[in-house]
């Protein structure tokens, strides 16, 4: 037996379901992620996606697979005795010129017809089904970084005024009122106006959009003011999709003039939380903390 | 009395109320309409806003007013015995330190504090209350320029396939249970996603947006795909705010590889309708008149 054997076992003693795979994206979360993980002891393998994942992951145990390989990754991740599965990071929607046609993918196919159309919601049910009826168990934030996870509350040291709190109560409202439509994560509400409404853009690109907005003159309050309100929609699959607001996030909010940014509480990863913090209080924006729709859907 | 007054007095024996004010924004709107209207042999008068109108109307008697000049402009309407007053082209909120504060401003500024938060469809609604106030009518494109309204049913050659009258269903949906929201009239549908939505950036920005989702694969299917979907809010104040879909919408959604667009019958202004017709016909697109949330709202 191995020292590496060893040591798993070991692991495994202390309550862990072997090593963590992680599947890696675009972005930075899957680097988080591993580095997170591997801080807490738990053996690691990275699948990179090819094509997708642009993080530098070389300190950490990894292959390099095109999407939709699926056979190839159901061998690999039995190989190394891995039954927890972590999908870190963005995944485009493949085309079907895109996928790798391996038996397994083949054996997927019917699955995969399923999910082309549809909004992310029905293709992260369907992802999580797929792996389910390998054997496989898909793990989320909650579980692998539960500390980067938003609570009620301030996170740095500015706090939103009472306008500010007014267009975050509106923005839930709106975000509430939209989750059935799977559609956007994220409103920017200023003054009683829901200006901004995010889709398929992503919450840096609407963010950005108000930059426009206000040279056009339809914004017409001056900055700093208007809220980003970003939450998850009801019934979305936080394991492989929860929303995230990063450093990024906050820079660009600062760079067009915003208040703030609140996000719904148990739901809303913030990667690297404690850098989060300290450029929120740099720029002098606030990052809050709020129950949304009853609170997070606290089945994952 | 003049051969103008004779003229003016002949107008209204055939049904209308004395010479039209035509309150000119931005855009191509205002001309539209005021050569529409001329041809129609009604009597025109001009008022465009400082700022804003930057269509070329020197054919027509004009006077150029700066945005919330109340007072001069009641004065120079009475004076030219003008009842009726239609406002064409876009208003951007008006900055307080832009108003000019003569003595009509002063008196209607309690009214213009209660407008000054809230959505569109709540300043709109204030528009004609205060205008109705001190005696004039609000008319809009149904009574000015009924022929530039949207009708049920395709505008040129081009039909929509079962894709995207799936697209189209889809999009009038969502936009359907936004309505209560007071944002967008308009979104992007593509094979059963909102890949876009109009809050205050605009439809073509909102169109124009869909070139970056497609260059950064948030959007994979290949074009032409995908619907813009554009109808009234309900409730919306039709004589002043009208939704618009002209020449350039048509433009846009062809640049970035939409298959069509879809226009809620009865409740959608279509300036210059041939230049539309023929504008689709040429990009291969198509456009067409759909019966959204139980049709037009016939009040207005």
């Amino acid at each position: 037996m191995t020292s590496g054997r060893a040591s798993r076992d070991k692991i495994q003693e202390v309550g862990t379901s072997g090593p963590l795979a992680v599947i890696a994206g675009a972005g930075d979360l899957p680097l988080v992620v591993a580095e997170e993980v591997r801080g807490t002891g738990r053996e690691l393998f990275v699948i990179e996606v090819e094509g997708e994942c642009d993080a530098d992951l070389s300190a950490f145990s990894r292959v390099r697979l095109p999407i939709g390989a699926a056979g190839r990754l159901k061998v690999l991740l039995q190989e190394r005795g891995c039954r927890d599965v972590f999908m870190a990071g963005t995944f485009r929607r493949p085309r079907f010129s895109d996928i790798e046609w391996d038996m397994g993918t083949v054996k997927a196919l019917s699955s995969i017809m399923r999910l082309k159309r549809g909004g992310d919601d029905k293709v992260a049910n369907g992802v999580v089904r797929i792996f389910e009826g390998e054997g496989f168990r898909i793990v989320g934030p909650r579980e692998v970084v539960p500390g980067f996870i938003a609570t009620a509350g301030p996170l740095g040291s500015v706090r939103p005024e009472r306008r500010a709190r007014a267009d975050i109560a509106h923005g839930a409202r709106a975000i509430e009122s939209m989750g059935h439509l799977d559609i956007g994560q994220a409103v920017v509400a200023l003054d009683g106006r829901i200006v901004a409404v995010e889709a398929a853009e992503g919450t840096d690109a609407m963010i950005g959009r108000c930059a426009m907005l206000r040279a056009a003159g339809r914004i017409a309050a001056p900055s700093p003011s208007g809220v980003v309100v970003k939450a998850a929609k009801p019934g979305q699959e936080l394991r492989l999709d929860m929303p995230v607001v990063g450093v990024e996030t906050i820079r660009a909010a600062a760079e067009v003039g915003l208040a703030g940014i609140a996000v719904q509480a148990g739901s809303v990863l913030l990667p690297r939380i404690g850098e989060i913090r300290r450029a929120a209080d740099e720029a002098g924006l606030f990052v809050v903390g709020v129950e949304i729709g009853g609170g997070p859907d606290r089945r994952r």
